[in-house]
């Protein structure tokens, strides 16, 4: 081992933990160092504020109504909170984050029951839904009132526009709104094209009531929105975003983020580099003996298959998380700051300790 | 009017309308600067929130445990999520944030009901609490669990280490466990002595059980703290942080805020200097003819009664925000930035207004 | 002592604890065993429930929704769990039932706040609700959207038709929709006329939205309805119904119950007696010297102030509850079955106890 | 058709539907009766409910706190509440009635999360609980704290005792309660032996903490109890049973029922008869031509797969319920009054409609 160390690369300065060990891209430390100017009345009424909300309007409408938040669990919560009537269940696929990762926050602050369905995929089809008809009117059972996707995926799949329009058209017909999660909106906006035109493919052309917008992830300090593509449900939306504990009082320092990743598409540049460099770490590493992958990387993470003993002495020099314990699958999830070096360092370094 | 405005000053560069209209302080931005190097573990597992959480030892004592949050209604709800046993209820002035001003959150998110107890200074007496006794035991009532008070209160004044413990006692013995409100902690303690020995004295040397101790207003972005002085309480407090929405994935840019602030006492030379200002105004404009006040400031707010019509001209020309129409009574309120020449201009503006 | 108690009379068969310590009406007892025949489908699809339900839209008009529950506070919170949107609370005096004796039942199973406003007749008045138009459309407040009113109120005070009438109007310009907990709706009806219009005249006459109907307290073994005068807020009640635990499953068992006492007005007439008896204890001793009545009753309970000393002893020969304890006040209160006999035999236990 | 029509026996009397659509048991009648003697003070102050506490102490052992409730579903909202801490979950089968059958009143009344586990028996086996391990201590998961297993299950299964036993072995290894969902306890009882020993087995001998313990589907008119084997966990339990709607205020009429049904064994009796009408269902048409068991039933239900044709005119001619319409899969549940005839008469139809 120390023979093989000792021809190691140095590790990568970046690890591949998560997007959101990342730091905060310099044009959003910049913008909020410049909304740092006097005073200015908390709680949105700014004019960094209202910036914000006009390129949310840029870039899905007019009519958009769009609220500033905190982080992704508070902003799914709060559009889920403005879109559920009484007596709903939420719809989710089982790898949904509102299932699995917000410690029931949804339930807690919502009193509502979510329904997660099996898939391999992370993702949702309509058969889904329509299967939950047998649910609904019958006073026992929760009734399905809301459909929550999530795009890209907590497994990194891409839902096609059509996949979420069909979605969308089956839900409607059944009376149900539906919500999408997108803390990784802009990894998905990159891998489907790259335009404002994509995000509108997959999001309001597609039928989407409201979008949890994610920018932390994608070079942000710390911050989210709730979109809402379909306004009425916006009506009491700055009610609940107060009690899900999501108003930021300065806010113009959260609008300040997404001015700057919002201008000149410096979030879809940013995710489409955070793809890219999945895709690049996963041809690195793909042909290594002893590294496994079920699929091609669609956005920003891959989760290959390691040798048991082999996952330990790299994570040691590299950090990364596991993944599926049982399988020996780990995911190593690349970042908007992550460089050509970084993969080139730790593919050798795989090389090293997996097939070394 | 024409006349008058001519020999006006120019308006202050900053308002009076809230604490929180002010930005953050240069360290703070550089803190927040500085964390940005690299990657660091998300949700705290990082060295900035280490070291703010060790800053919080110091301050407190070496069995205290904090936890970073968002904002001061999060931080209020998830302190309250994790002292309330099943049945209670949490008791409170009737002026108090958690039951006025934050929409209902604490019964949102934890569903627990509030008991608001009337009183002309925001501040409850331990005679209140034994008032109580009689909900106790029976199954008709909610059970007073929590006693939350606010610390300077929300009209800006203040309880004296003594009368806190005096609560704290008759709260404890009647099995009640209290929380402080600290939103203006840092204007609290600068106005109390100014050291640590002031905070101390007013929190864990008086039997309080958990804080929520504010940033934001005091040269923050955007960042709260709730801190455990009876560490046994904190238990659960990472689960219900996350429920709350209140979990910050980026953290180190939140500890970084407060690894600035709680550095050199700058929490407290900000407030102090804040707390200060506000005594400038009121001195400046007390002897103004058709001014009016109740009593001297305590804290960072003044409370003038002003001639009905002069309001809406004075405040055109410089923002606050009403606080008793009933009685033509404003809210002035100071920051850890505002300046001596801010107040200078501001009298000299409302000696133009009210007594031009 | 002994020589005054041995010339007391026996004490009443029955106390005046309240009108809940009473038992079922021989005909509820009867409806019950009749409607045990066999089997009938569970959860209201039986034919006992059907018919009450025609009851109820006999009693109210053709477009009324009914819905049976256990019990008053569950049927009080289902009311408001189909009445409230996102983020508002519920306007209440601070003598409500639901604020005050319902263990923060609202609270707990809707997250939702209330807003007790303060009384001395337990009585809102249209002014209260315009106070509130201040809280309205701002982010900081829950929203005021449902005014609950109690008819008979728990102070024993009834609304006039013109009161309910102005109430509602000012409700429903404010955009709030209106609740009227009628656990004891028999005595109000008895009260303001004894008939069905009577009735109307409090409640679909004057825009009530939805009713608590009582049918405990005036002679059942324990059953009460939600009754939707604007059946556009049904929509989701049976949903509602049972995620606050208030189906029945084997319905007509409570549907007998109700069968039984709306049929030929017997809750009516039960509750006038119930009121008669209140007045007659009232009249045989107002004039005891050492007995106070702030007021003469209106319904079926008395609220007499009483020499301090003769309280317990009273208390001890024939049961009754504090109401006031720092005025020595004690509340008798009456209930279907109370008799001539009893009040008669009971004022003269009075009489000997505190003017002996 | 109308030939074979012409040659089939009257349908029963009494229908497969539920034994939720029984009456009640005429000794529980003639208890609700007796207990309508003049005034007892309500909400549990009266002498059948001390009989019925005192009873319960006699079944399950002398520390046992037991409190009597309306439903099903407010029995085990109210016992979960009082067993989550801050955070938890509660773990159940994928079958569970909490899970499925309760329009989601765990989720509104409790804020907490389920999580329910795969299983094609409805019952949970200690590696479902070991599994759960990785959630623990992790913030971003809502902690597994409680597991809720349903004895006779909801698909007519039985765990023995010593299954009982090992998942309250590995619950509490784990830190976890465990609570029995005993909507048919006398079901189950019947089954295992018909015996308080039997009872005990699968109950407190294997460490199960609390029970909600049904009395409506074995004879009574609605009234369920939740009962505290381990009694610190009762600490709370008054005021969450009021908090979730679950408090009768003439509680008399609910511990009537349960004194009658817990007299002489009769609950065990009614159930063993209901269980043995099952098994007689099960023989009369198990060799049915078109008929197919996957099992034979442990409890009171059958659910045998028919011929899809079939299924439709012999619910007409004698109702049930579907069970899994995928496979042709219906439920016959027979209940305390079932007959040998209604049994004959049914087997005679399923002959005619299926076979015919």
């Amino acid at each position: 081992m120390a023979a093989m160390n000792a021809s190691l690369p140095p590790a990568p300065a970046r690890a591949f933990a998560s997007d959101n060990a990342a730091g905060a891209h310099p044009a959003v430390l910049q913008a909020v160092l410049e909304a740092n100017e006097g005073h200015a009345l908390a709680y949105g009424a700014d004019r960094w504020t209202a910036e914000a909300q006009a390129r949310f309007r840029d870039l899905f409408g007019p009519t958009t109504e769009s609220f500033l938040t905190w982080n992704g669990t508070g902003a799914n919560v709060m559009a889920l909170g403005t879109m559920v009537q009484p007596g709903d269940a939420v719809v989710c696929s089982e790898w949904a984050h509102i299932a699995v990762d917000e410690t029931g926050a949804p339930e807690r602050c919502l009193g509502t029951k979510l329904l997660p369905q099996p898939t391999t995929t992370a993702k949702l089809v309509p058969e889904q839904l329509e299967h939950l008809a047998h649910l609904q009117g019958v006073q026992h059972h929760a009734q399905p009132g809301v459909v929550s996707i999530t795009q890209s995926t907590e497994l990194g799949t891409l839902y096609t526009p059509d996949e979420v329009a069909a979605l969308c058209d089956t839900a409607h017909r059944m009376g149900m709104r539906v919500h999408l999660d997108g803390a990784r909106i802009a990894n998905a906006t990159a891998a489907l094209g790259g335009t404002v035109a994509a995000l509108r493919a997959f999001t309001v052309d597609a039928g989407v009531d409201v979008v949890s917008f994610g920018g932390t992830k994608v070079g942000g300090l710390g911050g989210e929105a709730v979109v809402y593509l379909d306004p009425t449900l916006a009506r009491r939306a700055q009610y609940v975003r107060k009690q899900v504990n999501q108003l930021p009082s300065k806010m113009r320092f959260v609008a300040a983020q997404f001015n700057a990743l919002l201008h000149d598409q410096l979030w879809i540049t940013l995710a489409d580099h955070s793809n890219r460099m999945a895709t690049r770490l996963y041809e690195a590493t793909r042909t290594v003996p002893g590294v496994a992958y079920d699929a091609a990387p669609q956005v920003n993470s891959v989760f290959p298959l390691l040798p048991a003993d082999a996952i330990a002495p790299l994570r040691d020099w590299c950090f990364f998380w596991d993944w599926d314990v049982s399988r020996n699958q780990v995911r190593w999830m690349t970042a908007w700051d992550t460089t050509e070096d970084d993969i080139d360092r730790f593919a050798a370094g795989v090389r090293a300790f997996v097939a070394g």
